[in-house]
């Protein structure tokens, strides 16, 4: 049984993530370990075709993050960004609800047109990762439509209906991932989760309803994750009992569920080993998970790798 | 025989049109007339798809000029334009010979989607028009594919390959309309041509072999101009023995043409009644084709309608 194991191989992280907040988390992660390894598995439920071009939100919000060109105000698209192609559709009479800028389009365009000639989204995205110099790998989930819907007081709506055009404002009733049942984890995906010499499998303080349930729902990662060989942890998305952007809380109420750890630790029972929570929260075990604590909000790099760090020492107490 | 004739209709002109050159004439024609009474049948052979986008070169210079959008600079694509497509989709390695500016890709993105779902080119383009308060019509050739191609002395080259990847610069030998035998000239097309109440029909100073001659290759056009009621009058593109922009005395030349308005005549022999020529030639009767001179070279608007008005006055001249 002799098995070479590098330094840098026994330090391999797989991130499940959503957009701007897992995206975070992901860069601390590359400087926590390497960046080469860091793969990030990452959702597409919120993916759509809008103007007849393929956008996949959080797929751009990493490869931005990851390229150093995201825009750190907004919290998606890209810095030092311009509108000029929004206010000329405008003029046109064109669907001005969800802003494209002007750079952004470069993705949408080429992704567009090589997917129009056969080309799968995981290849598009690397691609892109290798045009911009990004060693992290940015997997999708899967290469086949998967797409969240929301059941809500005014109706069903499309993501993008509810969190961009609707801005989270009607209240959800129940989530469905329309194509789930049928799409299929890429290859990639599937051994990135049971690579045996990963140090950890690491969920993102991502939506758990709407970022991180589209990954498990595709046919073969939950499965994959329950067999998986290395330590997993989940982060906690709220901080102070909210979430720290977009629409957790919100979420949590209108599904009749209490905002706090236990109820996200139940959320993941059966999936994860261990979670990381807010160090302004009273400690705790919930089901079973046991739980370690840190300052979760990330703002500076420096949070991000702490956060990062946390969320591995926490795995490397389970062993390996 | 009584026919109720206003002045408006009986002012109506009909411009056969390339882009940068025969914009200019509209624009010069909606003042010698009236906007709502200026039809422009415009060349599509230019038009191509680039990174999955429809783009119609000669129809959004016109939306562009008759708009008073268009860059007075390029010659080409919006005033005030910005330019961060270009530069991200070069940084992903995306083919970065054809510029898309990114207010122009608002044209292209919407013309794109609607057309994939059903719409045909002349429909979009009058939504553009009526977007942008544009009172002429601007009627496309055909609303079927025409693809003007080159065969050079590099070989066969697409419109755009040799006019903007080449720059003009391969010898062309000859000049083929792809798909001209099979498409259709519109309806719209065809009825403004035939309308017995116009005062004139205008070829404009465009490029007669790039620009005029896929026009007169749908199957239909030519015919319809033969037994045209009204005054048909061509303005010579060459000012000073040259073209004033593009290749049109370089292309004459390696087709083995003179490079002189007697050219131009016969090149229109049978079809046009007189030929407006620049003041700086000798005057003269080329084939029968009776001539006027006045300074083509369209720079201010006072030019633009003066040529406009040179030009009906021509047609003035045989009547009605």
């Amino acid at each position: 049984m002799t098995e070479v194991t590098s330094d840098k191989l026994g330090d391999k992280v797989v991130v499940l993530t959503g957009g701007i907040g897992g995206a975070k988390l992901v860069r601390g992660m590359i400087d926590a370990v390497a960046p080469e390894a860091v793969k990030a598995i990452v959702n597409t439920g919120d993916d759509f075709v809008h103007l007849g071009l393929k956008i996949s939100p959080d797929i751009d919000t990493l490869l931005y993050t990851l390229a150093d060109k995201a825009n750190p105000i907004l919290g998606w698209g890209r810095r030092d960004e311009s509108w000029n192609f929004m206010a000329a559709l405008k003029s046109l009479g064109g669907e001005d609800w969800f802003a494209l800028g002007d750079g952004d389009l470069a993705l949408h365009i080429i992704r567009t047109m090589k997917m129009a000639h056969g080309a799968s989204l995981s290849s598009v995205t690397a691609d892109f990762a290798r045009a911009w110099g990004i060693a992290p790998t940015i997997l999708p989930m899967s290469d086949d439509r998967v797409a969240t819907e929301l059941v809500t007081d005014e109706g069903l709506l499309s993501f993008q209906d509810y969190f961009v055009a609707r801005r989270c404002q009607p209240a959800v009733r129940s989530i469905a991932f329309k194509g789930a049942d049928t799409a299929a984890a890429t290859p990639a995906v599937l051994a990135a989760i049971a690579d045996p010499h990963a140090r950890a499998i690491v969920i993102a303080p991502s939506n758990p309803f709407l970022s991180i349930d589209p990954i498990l729902a595709v046919p073969g990662i939950r499965e994959a994750l329950a067999v998986a060989a290395v330590p997993i942890v989940a982060i906690s998305p709220l901080v102070g009992g909210r979430a720290v952007k977009g629409p957790t809380d919100k979420l949590m109420t209108e599904l009749g569920l209490a905002v706090n750890h236990a109820t996200i630790a139940r959320h993941y029972a059966g999936l994860i080993d261990a979670m990381l929570i807010d160090s302004d929260e009273p400690p705790g075990s919930f089901d079973g998970i046991v739980t370690a604590r840190t300052n979760t909000l990330m703002q500076t790099l420096d949070d991000k790798i702490r956060v990062a760090n946390a969320a591995l020492a926490l795995a490397d107490s389970f062993g390996r």
